[in-house]
């Protein structure tokens, strides 16, 4: 997929001197404007933070400002390339931040990939930002790392590869439900891949109320028999697999109505073509589909895919920028399961009465998306009780 | 010296929402734009960085990007307020760095004031930035901290508040021995404080050849006699105090060309009327000088302070905006001594013609100093031999 180093091409060009400026507010440009943002005025506001550290969230940019952490262990299609070479991608999280939410993103990429040393890091810097959103750090550790900082921390924590994809996901999938005449509740999935966002996206599915969901792994199904299970696979032998499946990803699709794919795989046309009528496929690796988009429709009623340039994206910027956006404006302590599930539902509700099978999801460029996602996420979060601001 | 929290005054008004804003240098508008700038395009830069660490100096914003780094334990007149009370200072930090040498910057505020921890998270997040600014940390675990800093990073690191004043005290001093007849080497120098700032200063001073300086703590002349000295101080006492004195500071500025001070002590004026004819005093304690202005003009010839509201305002960002710039020029892997030297000849050079007792140093807001003192720091940072850039 990546051609040689070529710095005359529109790529590298566009790199030139990175993505990202930081720009003061103020003008700095005469003693009075200094004494007033600078010394000694800013003694005042330091003060007076000192003295009642809420006000932290009103005279300083933290409560507006998210740190896009990883480690780049775990970046696109590329896997381990370490930080340095991950910070292109997290400038342009961070410009997406910015222009699909106006929420200040700042990347902070780490020299270490030891999941301890990530929390106490993220704990010794977190003064600093008004949220955390881990970025292509791979699996197991992205799991605990993500579970050790929401305790730790008083401010929202998202694993954007998890749940920015899950939240997608279940928006296109309730929408893919409708337009087959089925009900969400009543579908059979099976997820491939039970990496970041294979784990997140059955996990939010089952929230969502689908019952019957298998998901296989590079070793075939995950089922409580199986003796190779991280703690976080068994987790979802205990809670998926209703039918009791052992075998291959294959095996799982004779009769299922949904195929979600989130991992790199390949899915021969045999095993699609035994899938229910009417099947839903969910083929989100990038650049290369789990099931190539002529073969899904053969077979399916409905596909959706990873790429830019086919009908029914599932690109994970409808849910970051709104869901941090909304976050902040409720001062929100933590991201909810329920700020996830509204997040979904407001994704999902954009596409309205123009919902057809290639249409179950907003482009990313719908300018409707992040201010929906935004609202209802700051309300659900005063619902659930995590919200500091009214 | 601070007020009570009145949120309708002009200084909580300016601060209102923070000062700092991060921003897209591209416009992610539309596919063809996201797909150059984010995925897939940028997964060609990401592979030639993970195949060339070089090229990330040229293709992510680090190589212009500062880390101002504090815990927030020795900020401004207020000393140890925590992290979250420092931050608008460090905001403050970052805009004086865009506003006066273009250089971007970003506040990172700890949770930790131990120097472990301190050294071990900025070594972690080192590989987000080009440069690494720390500011108000308390003495002495900032020279630690600053020294283990440099031997671990291939970037510059710069504790601002030692050298930022170092060098514009020395850019002072020397326009101060001109203007009375002097030569610098010439001068017997007090400096009162050996914290962070009075340290730096006695270091830069020997380093431009002032032979005779004795440095005074709150319990009086550092002399290799005392029990109770740091490391640091230890090492001061070995390398001033060449007239072997003991006692007050009062007591060693008997006949001193010069008084620094750089300790919010007070100095009676009976001390200040036995200093040498022609005296210089630097009484840089901010809002209120060890020596009251009126009484160092009555027994000096040239009077500096801290303060924007009178001549000669000895004010550190006469110096880190330009070497910031000027190290990032030169791709430099460190601030070498001759480049703190280097800026502080440019400083001063900028007075000119115009030197006169009431006008050694320029002024804040002199457009001439930044470029003067970048272009200064790049060229000594090649002629040092630690410029990756030519």
């Amino acid at each position: 997929m990546t051609q040689p180093f070529d710095p005359t091409s529109p790529v590298f060009r566009s790199h030139e001197g990175g993505k990202l400026v930081v720009r003061s507010t103020l003008p700095l440009t005469d003693r009075d404007a200094l004494s007033l943002a600078y010394t000694p005025g800013v003694a005042e506001v330091s003060a007076a933070i000192a003295a009642d550290e809420s006000l932290a969230a009103r005279y300083t940019w933290r409560s507006r400002l998210v740190a896009v952490i990883s480690d780049g262990t775990a970046v696109l299609g590329l896997g381990d390339i370490g930080p340095a070479a991950a910070l292109p991608v997290m400038e342009g999280k961070a410009a997406l931040f910015e222009q699909f939410a106006g929420v200040n993103a700042v990347p902070i990429v780490l020299s270490t990939t030891d999941t301890a040393e990530i929390i106490d890091t993220v704990v010794r810097i977190a003064p600093s930002f008004g949220g955390i959103n881990l970025e292509d750090i791979s699996a197991p550790r992205c799991f605990e790392i993500e579970e050790r900082l929401r305790e730790l921390l008083p401010i929202p924590v998202f694993h954007d590869d998890q749940h920015g994809t899950a939240i997608v996901v279940l928006a296109a999938l309730r929408n893919a439900a409708t337009v087959t005449g089925r009900s969400l509740g009543d579908l059979r999935v099976v997820v491939s891949g039970a990496g970041a966002a294979g784990v997140a996206c059955t996990k939010i599915l089952l929230a969502a109320g689908i019952g019957d969901i298998a998901v296989a792994d590079s070793r075939g199904i995950v089922h409580a028999g199986r003796t190779d299970l991280t703690p976080v696979k068994q987790e979802l032998a205990a809670k998926t697999n209703v039918a009791g499946l052992t075998g291959s990803c294959e095996d799982a699709l004779a009769g299922a109505d949904v195929y979600l794919g989130v991992s790199a795989g390949v899915v021969p046309e045999s095993a699609v073509a035994r899938m229910a009528d009417n099947a839903i496929i969910f083929a989100l690796a990038n650049p290369t589909p789990e099931v190539h988009p002529d073969i899904a429709h053969r077979h399916a009623a409905v596909v959706a895919t990873g790429r830019s340039d086919l009908p029914n994206q599932i690109n994970n910027v409808l849910a970051f920028p709104g869901m941090f956006a909304g976050a902040f404006d409720a001062g929100a302590r933590s991201i909810t399961e329920g700020m996830k599930l509204a997040a979904a539902d407001a994704i999902g509700q954009v596409v309205g009465a123009e919902l057809r099978p290639e249409y179950i999801v907003p482009t990313p460029f719908d300018g409707r998306v992040a201010p929906a996602v935004r609202a209802a996420v700051a309300e659900q979060a005063r619902r659930d009780g995590v919200a500091r601001l009214s």
